[in-house]
């Protein structure tokens, strides 16, 4: 799987610098996992920025203004479309020069709450001008069993780079479909 | 190397729960890797606040305030004692819940700036009231060769994971000399 990831990478480094997109992360479940293949790839600062690693709720509304009351609510929560999007949006308002923003929470367990074990929502982002966002979510379901062919021990750090490659899957296919400048 | 990383974080994470420390961490060129590290521990969001990769130099004065002229000048820059401290110093800043930030700044190669290779900061620094910090700041030197037993294939992506362990490593010496709450 991490020769998957490392490609993924080279893809989207290729396809950020035809497009001239300058891309931001707001990871939570993934917790740096996707900042780090993205700076597996030399150069990588030419086109990405950094990384906004929200591990705690409180985190979440210091750094990128996600409202408490939703992340504290039991519907919406901290692991949910809205919020995932609320963090693509909080992390491009915090860093003028991006364009294009991705966004990752998940459930990877032990221990997640009922009916949402393996529920990962990835979003996505673009800023083409003060006025004008288009962002995208979608819903996953990690694997339910460590695969017997995985590089990893548990299940968890299995899904956690399993998250990792829907996030740079995301970003390859927003960035292929993209606008090349003119 | 893995299995090393992995115990650092094992002892942070005890050690942060006996002292009742509250993490947060600062990342350039470990890029997410230490966080990577802090998130395979169970229930690490109970003291480990997240992570600010900040990759770009305008990324890290937007995010954590670094002043945009001492990275810009030649002799303080990017890679240096103050820019790492004013790192854990902003990290603080803005995470209002965390009472030890770690930071990191490093050249890992290829292309590093003359006499500046494999050039490797940590800082680490408690907070314990409004008026009482302490910082400390260390320099070392990353390997200059790939081992020959190193699991990763290149220079690079050895030293990052050797940079992340400095910073796991400095961790734990800070908090097993921190005083225990009363």
């Amino acid at each position: 799987m991490i020769g998957v990831l490392e490609q993924q990478a080279h893809l989207i480094s290729g396809l950020a610098r035809a497009r001239g997109a300058r891309l931001v992360l707001a990871e939570s479940c993934t917790a740096g996992l996707v900042a780090h293949f993205l700076s597996r790839i030399p150069g990588a600062s030419d086109w990405w920025c950094g990384s906004a690693v929200v591990y705690r709720n409180a985190t979440k509304t210091a750094w990128l203004h996600i409202d408490a009351d939703s992340l504290a609510d039991p519907v919406i929560g901290p692991v949910s479309a809205p919020t995932t999007v609320a963090m693509t949006t909080g992390v491009l308002a915090v860093t003028p020069e991006a364009t294009l923003a991705a966004g990752v929470t998940g459930h990877l367990g032990p221990q997640s709450p009922p009916g949402l074990d393996g529920v990962l929502y990835v979003a996505t982002e673009f800023r083409y001008g003060e006025a004008l966002r288009r962002a995208t979510v979608e819903r996953y379901q990690l694997s339910s069993q460590l695969p017997p062919d995985s590089p990893f021990t548990t299940l968890r750090l299995h899904r956690q780079h399993e998250a990792a490659l829907m996030v740079l899957r995301r970003l390859h296919a927003v960035l292929a479909a993209a606008p090349s400048p003119q």
